[in-house]
């Protein structure tokens, strides 16, 4: 049942997502973009991801930014593995040679947001799909996965979503491996909004590592895992109002990748909170991620568009009495309050529900 | 609203919990037995608890074994925070001297059991209270609480359960004070559930970290995240066997209970956890173990008695094929297989339930 599949990103997670295919007995093309130019030259000379600092399997096959044609060829099965503000784009621009494509799976995480509307990136890539007139499959991955372990085919799980479930299972017969399983489901919207979400929540568990270098504290894991257990009851009460399923934020899509993700503690998004923790303000904290390079941290954009949509929506705002956590980590966002006032006005909230 | 209020147990959480008790304005007496005397001839010598290395409040008074009488005259509230296993003699010594209590507060965490029964502590405790032929309430309490942090007055969540609601809210409106914050439920079970369960399915996470340190893996937080949502999964399946409140799994009680256990990395069943997925069959970790002074892992007969009683309950049988890990849990600890099959297992299994 060997396919041809074409992953487009050649990052960490598209370059990493290979290995379990290649496995799995594909054929496999992996395509970068223009940022990608050195990581594929790299590669092609010593067959090894410069960041992932592993070699990628003999069987993938790697093509530079103006071959997108012949990396399309004859694959039925795409990942998308760009960030999550450029899926539309490269779409737009692989629609052209996309004729024998039946399944696009999006590996990117995200949300796209377009003036003040919010798209899930499956919503915005069935929206360019729909203009090749034809039946294909959109599934969207979640799940606990850090690229560099995946390599080391340190056992993983995915969770794919897809409105067609069928295709779904599709993708877990062509891709399983020994470390590498699949779990489905049809909760797009919640596994989508999942991903997305655990950036903005990892922010204030950060936080909590901040608060354990300063002081005479050490270690904080009590705060911690108040504000794991209340992060969780969040992403359940924001996937419930937009109609997706509790049990996919419990699970390893919500949950185990929240987890991972406040785990990786280099990651972005904790580490900005733990400068806010340490008491910076918004300002000094971001100047110092841009001066380590780190540019995009996903988590604040999805917090603060998440929060002022919920703000918007008649429908919706009876619910953010009850999403705490996300309204003080905006207050913090927009220099409204410190990290220590954010933290007493949790503590005196969940205790006054509770 | 003062009260008289005395713990029985000196370790590590018992002489925590004096901490908010006496800065949230009450008389606190603190009694410990024969096994902490050292503990107790320290703090009356310089004022300082040995293990957890600060000094206790002024308001603190505290009396060695002999003097049971002394510690409970005129006190309303009793906190037992002895081990699991000394619950039972311990309320036995002290019920003559109970005149005035009103409130046994449980801070002991596990699970009682007497020939092949299994006894929650708080079930125990009612059993002896019940000889005063008075009405005392029994209040558990649960919730992420690592009792170093809480001496630091780390902000810290507990989660007190009662049948007798009102008595809880009463706890609330005692001891709460700004870093120590009180949840109130009447799901009793639940709650000592998920404080006796998360020492067993800290084990298995355990094994993830073992992993990490052979091999080249370096870390494997997909495989914990997989691990640590498969565990969350698991107690929600026993606590709703048991009758208990699948929201108590998903809170502070569950999951961030577990956090903790599993964040404090030299904790007993971590360590006993990790030296399996290291590859020591039971026997070497054991001895490892008691080498290094560690004799009791409380995650070890939780499991197995746990498992045991659903696997003897015609009732709970079905329940079974969902708790792979406890299942593969049981199956090391007996000897039969090796943590690496035990993954291999899991893994297979989550796949074809997924």
């Amino acid at each position: 049942m060997m396919k041809k599949v074409v992953v487009l990103g050649a990052g960490m997670m598209g370059s990493a997502i290979t290995v379990p295919l290649a496995d799995s007995g594909n054929y496999v093309n992996l395509w970068g973009t223009e940022y990608d130019v050195p990581i594929l030259e790299y590669i092609k000379k010593t067959g090894t991801h410069s960041s992932l600092k592993v070699s990628l399997p003999k069987q993938v096959h790697v093509f530079y930014p103006e071959e997108l044609d012949k990396a399309l060829y004859g694959c039925e099965i795409v990942f998308i593995a760009v960030t999550s503000d450029a899926v539309k784009t490269i779409l737009k621009r692989a629609l052209p040679y996309m004729d024998d494509v039946r399944k696009v799976i999006i590996l990117s995480k995200g949300i796209h947001v377009e003036n003040d509307n919010i798209m899930s990136l499956s919503q915005v890539a069935s929206e360019e799909i729909r203009n090749l007139g034809r039946d294909v499959n959109i599934i969207s991955v979640g799940g606990p996965c850090i690229a560099e372990e995946l390599v080391k085919k340190v056992p993983t799980l995915g969770v794919y979503a897809s409105h067609s479930l069928s295709s779904a299972l599709d993708c877990k017969k062509l891709f399983e491996t020994k470390y590498y399983k699949i779990i489905t489901t049809d909760d797009v919207i919640g596994v989508e909004l999942c991903a997305a979400l655990k950036n903005s929540y990892a922010i204030t568990i950060g936080w909590s590592y901040g608060l354990s270098e300063i002081g005479d504290y050490k270690t904080v894991y009590n705060l911690e895992s108040l504000l794991l257990t209340q992060a969780i009851k969040e992403m359940r009460v924001i996937v419930k109002s937009f109609g997706g399923n509790d049990e996919t934020v419990i699970g390893p899509a919500g949950l185990g990748d929240l987890n991972v993700t406040i785990k990786k503690v280099e990651g972005r998004n904790v580490s900005f909170g733990r400068l806010l923790g340490k008491g910076m303000n918004f300002e000094e904290a971001i100047k110092y991620m841009h001066a380590s390079g780190k540019t995009t941290i996903e988590g604040i954009p999805t917090a603060i568009k998440i929060y002022g949509f919920l703000t918007r929506s008649e429908y919706f705002s009876q619910v953010l009495d009850e999403l705490i956590l996300l309204k003080t980590l905006v207050d913090v966002l927009r220099g409204k309050i410190s990290v220590k006032e954010a933290l007493s006005e949790i503590l005196e909230n969940i205790s006054e529900r509770g």
